[in-house]
């Protein structure tokens, strides 16, 4: 079985089939060894979101992580749809965090950390990643969090 | 005639003489076959916002959509003067969309189709790219759109 | 001596040693010749934010441009961790520049100026770099400013 795969499971990891984008943009784009992926949203595997709204407001720091993380199995789904084989994974590049924050919140560090730290669960040294996180006004369909994600890949 | 070039015309597309950046920034910068292109408002080839404000209060969704829509022409029009021939791009890898929005606004992605939208149109599946939409608090000059691209080129 | 060492010098500026991000994510990611560095917000050597608060509000342009400055400094000196000397720094490819905006702040570029003729002073043409400037609801710990940088190294 595949090391990562195994690695899945052991965490108790289940990846979504992720939704095609109904629009003309794609969920990834490879050029050469660098996997572009498009910004993650905190859809559950039911579709549904963690969390819905406003860190700082009606969505508190731990259900921010439980959507950054969720928004970080999303980005492994494309991942895998992307490389098939997700031990192909040379290295977590870089992640870019976007919480959906009311203008006073200044912890979105910590809520990106549910993101940060499922890479490193998964991947390893290999999965510790260059990050960016800023709190932004607003996100698509209200979603409490959305990740970016840029990989290497062999 | 260069194909790219045809397509445009078909579209009914004018690039617009991209503006020089008036600090110490440049338009793109190419390495490898990476293009950087930086942040572009939502100007008119005339020079004014196509629209100006925020989502989700003064600005429609379908005025927004022709906000990213001229945000994409001019991506297009700094991608010429980098590579001269647009028929030298091999991919439109990233496009990150920034949308003006007030806090309550989450349909961001409706509104940047307006800019993967004209990629598509102009350059066929080559166009189709990775995508991060986000809902800011702000933007330059009160512009209710802007869009930054990475293109492969040869 | 270095060249742009003698470069800092000349300039008076002193690069503080970076701190460690306390997480499972790293200062930069060097992959191949791009080195991806984490977004930096705006502290003070002394570890003190140079400013706090939002543009359009309790924060100046001017102290804004000290902000994005310091930030420009502190990706200068994971720069200097990650590849020893800056001499090999072969270009400054894009910075992404987020300010922490009242809805009303229109004027991120000037403030991002800060970090861009910083640039410039130290690596002279081959500090331009392509920018992406946009207004963000909330930065972590209520920094003004937070930047990220992507650059080339040999």
């Amino acid at each position: 079985m595949a090391k990562i795969e195994a690695r899945l499971a052991e965490l108790g990891v289940v990846l979504p089939t992720p939704p095609t984008p109904v629009a003309n943009y794609v969920p990834f784009v490879r050029t050469g060894s660098m996997l572009f992926v498009s910004g993650q949203i905190c859809h559950a595997p039911d579709g549904k979101l963690v969390a819905k709204g406003k860190l700082g407001d009606a969505v508190s720091i731990e259900d921010g992580q439980r959507a950054a993380r969720a928004c970080a199995v999303n980005l492994l789904a494309q991942l895998k749809v992307a490389v098939g084989d997700l031990d192909k994974v040379v290295r977590v590049v870089r992640l870019g965090g976007f919480i959906n924050s009311a203008p006073t919140f200044v912890d979105g560090p910590k809520v990106m950390n549910g993101a940060s730290d499922l890479m490193v669960e998964v991947f390893g040294d290999k999965g510790r990643h260059a990050r960016t996180t800023v709190g932004v006004a607003a996100l698509p369909a209200d979603a409490a969090v959305e990740v970016e994600g840029l990989f290497e890949v062999s």
